[in-house]
């Protein structure tokens, strides 16, 4: 028997799409339906047989589906739980794929209360600054990882069929607490995020923009390569998880105003220390990494 | 006849090696002498057929050589011009690779007196994370820009002569004065430098910081791959550079310091427009750098 007979996929954008598009090619499923607003985007779905139909509608979408991805941007996670909440077969499995979780728990709490002990919180570590159903790879997860953040109320076979799920295209699933993620991913990939937009900012309103951009080399392309992103997502990740965004800020500020102090103060020893220490951290991650 | 008979490279690293073998290839000059302290990459250089013979005393590598390229760390700069000076033929052109120009200016008015009217300040914008002699190419200056920034001083034939060697190597040549080559280095290069340094410190001490860096993606790759850069070097910026550097950082604090205010009051509207505005400036930056 297949494991998911109904797969319904709110959101057919790059991570929605990748996901039905490798457990199609895996068997996984039977049947995949999509839910969006963008007419275009769902024909090119079906054309590229990732989606078998759709439906505009997120509570026509997911009648009678046994698995539920929601994989729109945070800030519309709320009102698709409120628009599904009935119409969800009793033991559908309903997953999100939001860089936040905190925030995506606290809607579940508010919207999805019949369905809490079924819902499995989660967030692929793995994107681009590419978006829409025609950046979607089914091979967009291999080796990338994926969070759970299952919370007390969640059951443990619901959560178990989720992990099955990613393990199938690919992904290594770990388990953690939401409040954990969101520092976490706060630390590795929101701070960065902000500090690439705020970059290319202060750099675009300078009265010689045009020629430092003129002298923009490698290393600034990709230094900036994540200010591509798309900004809604970015501006609903900053809403979605602002406490450990602002607490890493704070991080960040205190040893940037240091260093900016020991450059004033010409400080050879402490300069190169925190270069040193941060390439010496750098090349070790990376050698580790590519292993 | 071959323009340049005798080139002398004080430090044989990437940019000093790059830039001898791509003139040799070019049959642009006769004869390449070395200069640095270890021999072992001395004699690599040797062994790739970069240079032909060395010294580790830069006045003795400087003998009657007619064209001297300075690649040594803007720190040992000073140094070495006080080492040559008298070493040097009297209408020896002298050039530099230093990633500030001002300070580099200073050393020269200091210890190049009697050379002033030919020493050409130059700023090759190309480099690597990578250092030495073995990870130099003789196209790592194509297509790349050179910023030279001669003064009132300087003689005209002797910075075209230096022109044309950059352009031997395939470089596109850029005028400019040393004030503004700094403020447009500062912004483009050692201000992002600064940032991934900094960011890569601040994760680095954090309790967690095994598992932050276990969940590093693609994006924090790029993001911080100047921070594997040489410390040394980054130091010598800093501090050749200080001014400028402290200017941007504050331009960059500032507008930091306003997204964050923006994220703790929630303002959509602000944190949106940030966003948007860089992506549309980094999108049509390298749309336009890649044609």
């Amino acid at each position: 028997m297949i494991p998911i007979q109904r797969l319904s996929i709110i959101g057919v954008g790059l991570i929605g799409a990748s996901l039905a598009s490798g457990l199609k090619k895996a068997g996984m499923c039977n049947e995949v339906i999509g839910c969006g607003r963008g007419v275009k985007n769902l024909e090119q779905a079906i054309d590229l047989g990732i989606i078998d139909r759709y439906y505009h509608d997120p509570a026509q979408a997911v009648e009678g589906a046994d698995m539920v991805v929601v994989a729109v941007p945070l800030g519309s996670i709320a009102k698709i739980f409120k628009s599904i909440n009935e119409a969800l077969l009793p033991q559908a499995i309903i997953t999100d794929v939001g860089s936040a979780k905190l925030s995506v728990i606290a809607d579940a709490k508010k919207y999805l209360n019949d369905h809490l002990a079924y819902f499995i919180p989660g967030h692929p570590i793995a994107g681009s600054e590419k978006s829409g159903v025609t950046a979607a790879k089914s091979d967009l997860f291999a080796n990338n990882r994926v969070i759970l953040t299952p919370t007390k109320e969640t059951n443990s076979e619901a959560s178990e069929m989720v992990q099955t799920m990613w393990e199938t295209v690919g992904a290594k699933v770990i388990n953690m607490s939401a409040a954990h993620h969101d520092q976490v991913l706060a630390a590795t990939s929101h701070l960065p995020h902000l500090l690439a937009y705020s970059l290319v900012n202060t750099l675009s309103k300078m009265d010689s923009k045009d020629e430092i951009f003129q002298f923009a080399a490698g290393g600034f392309r990709d230094f900036t390569r994540i200010a591509s992103s798309d900004p809604q997502m970015w501006h609903d990740i900053c809403l979605s998880n602002k406490d450990a965004i602002l607490q890493m800020l704070e991080y960040f500020n205190t040893d940037l105003n240091q260093l900016i102090e020991h450059i004033k103060q010409q400080d050879s020893e402490q300069i190169e220390a925190i270069f040193s220490d941060a390439k010496q951290v750098r090349d070790e991650l990376f050698l580790i990494n590519s292993k």
